[in-house]
């Protein structure tokens, strides 16, 4: 019996079906009997909430629509795997429900947290002397894994931002009067997506005028004067900014409302709100129309609009891990390796998965301007080839068509 | 000579620039000498800041571009132009400039405004016996146009709304605990886009779980119970509100909100935040992670999701306004007429302008239920066929192109 169990985890992105989808394909290409899937991640397994992926991919045509639906398709978690001293019963009942489904391989699509529950669980089945497999396939927008050169789905996310932005400036151009528009882009410690913005520029747009960071200390006087230089200037001031800029005290931008906005059901501050508090700011000092827009969870979610290269990166990774779970590696992830810049080519490769876990990857300080207000060329170079080209939705009564599980 | 002028008004939508094409290309090939058209609307005229559209529309691939250019190409005004009496010197000028250009036919795409703008001008027009024919071409994403059975640019940005909702949804039912997710649509007195939402239901998808539109008062009450009932029932809730709900006493929800935001230039109230504050409310009661997503200016400036039959639509009222204008017609606006519901047809039809000026036509009361908590299937299929089909961006180096105005 060679069965494979595969989760997904942490936020979603709109190709990490397409690595699911990898790794299905590719483990039944190579001989395993049942591929399951947890419902809900690690939690799923562990409340035995598992469905065999056969049931829910049926023909090629399932397959193209799982390739095209956003979000994770099994459900996701937030659980982290305690540490293993003194929770040794909940890694002895991962292991004995893994042993019940006869499990050969085990495939986590995630994050940061997620790499960790691999890095956990390989480290427990070697000190157990466990034949399983424990493998790693990187995902997020947010592009701020280690060692990968980039993450599959922030090509999408970034081909949706940048698409988005060069759409809102063309919309701020169209009145006879000043108007500043501030967009607001995902990313609580790390610019990737905000970044994303400057690929609008090109011969039949002007770009955004500033990108701040929350790499770099966030200066709301001198952002206030650059605004008026610029309003000054042109018609349509176009200014894009992290969720997660913070002034030199270390509080983020949005805290610095004089009301106060709701703390979510887990204690996080919610974030959003960064945008229309400088918005405001802005209409205040300048008299000046403004508008604060926030890419919210569309950036994450709109698989309508995604590059072809991202979703094939994302279904080799997912792919790349069951041959390697297969050639008999464990405790690894996939990472993305480019090969070449011009032209761009990208392979995987399976690297330790103790590089990886919990460690996050921000924007170079070299690819930052000076003064904080922009980004330089080489990231937009960097950025580039990860969008190009397109998945078609497959459109069905007028609307993206998505396969969902069915219990 | 016959030429002929064209101008833009109003807010922008995905397939302005499709009815400007419908206006261009049937001037030309009904024998129109040059095709002017005015930048910023009849302020740009009065300013006479007027291009000759040929030196920017040079061949097939510029039309196929125009078609796919979000926001209004030649630029855009919230000019009104004033009442006649007292103000005859305005009306001098204008008809001293289309004099100097030798125009036969003005055209003016836009929403209530605009087609004001169109009854005046005719009027005065006939009033001094001029010969130059007036017509209007309707535009607005808000669809709130009186005697047309819909308007260019609702269908697009029906179909945006409809399939991103699709994905909040999606997006909304990977975790394994509630979430309430509310969506705030543009209206800001009809509800005729907040209703687009319901369309996200179908084989593969839930649909909204809840819709509130602008023309039933808002009883934040009676919502927070509803939202209380719903997500103990089911974990993901999405529920999609209009900008311009309104409480009993007149004022509008967002302005419930203990903090004050801030006013535009024009003294205009910023509507964004009702999302916002209900989802505060709903985490203040309940204690549940809410998500408040704005579809702001995206809504009315997405062409890389438009609807094949809207763009073919606004394209027509353009050529239709053309064929009438060059059959003698003036002071008339461009209609559409449903002349069969399935399948599908519908054709252009003149109107009298004055039955159309500062009219607003609302979401009639059958469409929406008892308790003004969703709307009724016949909505859902007056809307169902204005999103049918699909126009595919023209994609460069990962990028929709766009065509630019070129001065």
């Amino acid at each position: 019996m060679k069965n494979v169990i595969v989760g997904q985890s942490g936020g979603p992105t709109a190709v990490i079906n397409s690595s699911l989808l990898g790794v299905y394909k590719t483990a039944k290409d190579r001989g395993a009997d049942v591929v399951y899937g947890m419902v809900h991640g690690i939690k799923g397994l562990l409340d035995r909430d598992i469905v065999d992926l056969s049931s829910q991919i049926k023909n090629d045509l399932d397959m193209d629509l799982l390739k095209r639906t956003p979000s994770s398709f099994l459900g996701s978690c937030r659980y982290k795997l305690p540490d293993l001293e003194g929770n040794e019963a909940t890694y002895e009942e991962i292991f004995k429900i893994l042993k019940e489904y006869e499990i050969y391989a085990f495939f986590y699509i995630g994050g940061n947290d997620s790499m960790d529950t691999i890095k956990k669980l390989s480290d427990y089945g070697e000190k157990i002397k466990s034949p399983i497999r424990f493998m790693g396939v990187p995902k997020t927008i947010d592009n701020d894994l280690a060692i990968t050169d980039h993450t599959p789905g922030y090509g999408s996310a970034a081909k949706y931002i940048a698409a988005t932005t060069k759409e809102i400036i063309r919309d701020g151009l169209v009145y006879d009067y000043p108007v500043v528009s501030i967009i607001e882009v995902m990313g609580r410690n790390a610019g990737w997506l905000t970044a994303a913005t400057a690929l609008s520029a090109g011969e039949d747009c002007e770009g955004v005028d500033m990108i701040f960071l929350p790499e770099r200390v966030f200066d709301l006087d001198y952002f206030l004067e650059k605004v008026g230089d610029l309003y000054k200037q042109k018609r349509s001031v176009v200014i894009a900014v992290s969720e997660g800029v913070k002034v030199a005290d270390g509080r983020y931008v949005c805290e610095l409302a004089d009301h106060v906005d709701y703390v979510d059901a887990f204690g996080h501050k919610q974030l959003a709100g960064t945008a229309r508090f400088l918005a405001g700011k802005v209409a205040e000092k300048y008299g000046v129309k403004t508008r604060a827009i926030e890419l919210s969870s569309l950036q994450r979610c709109a698989a309508h609009i995604t590059s072809r290269i991202d979703v094939t990166e994302a279904f080799n990774a997912g792919g790349s891990a069951v041959m390697a779970a297969f050639e008999g590696m464990s405790g690894k992830v996939i990472t993305l390796k480019r090969v070449s810049e011009d032209p761009y080519m990208c392979i995987t490769e399976p690297a330790d998965v103790h590089f990886i876990a919990n460690v996050e990857k921000k924007v170079p300080d070299e690819w930052i301007n000076k003064d904080g207000t922009n980004i330089e060329e080489p990231l937009v170079h960097y950025i580039r080839p990860l969008i190009q080209s397109e998945i078609t939705p497959l459109w069905v009564d007028g609307l993206p068509r998505h396969l969902i599980l069915q219990k």
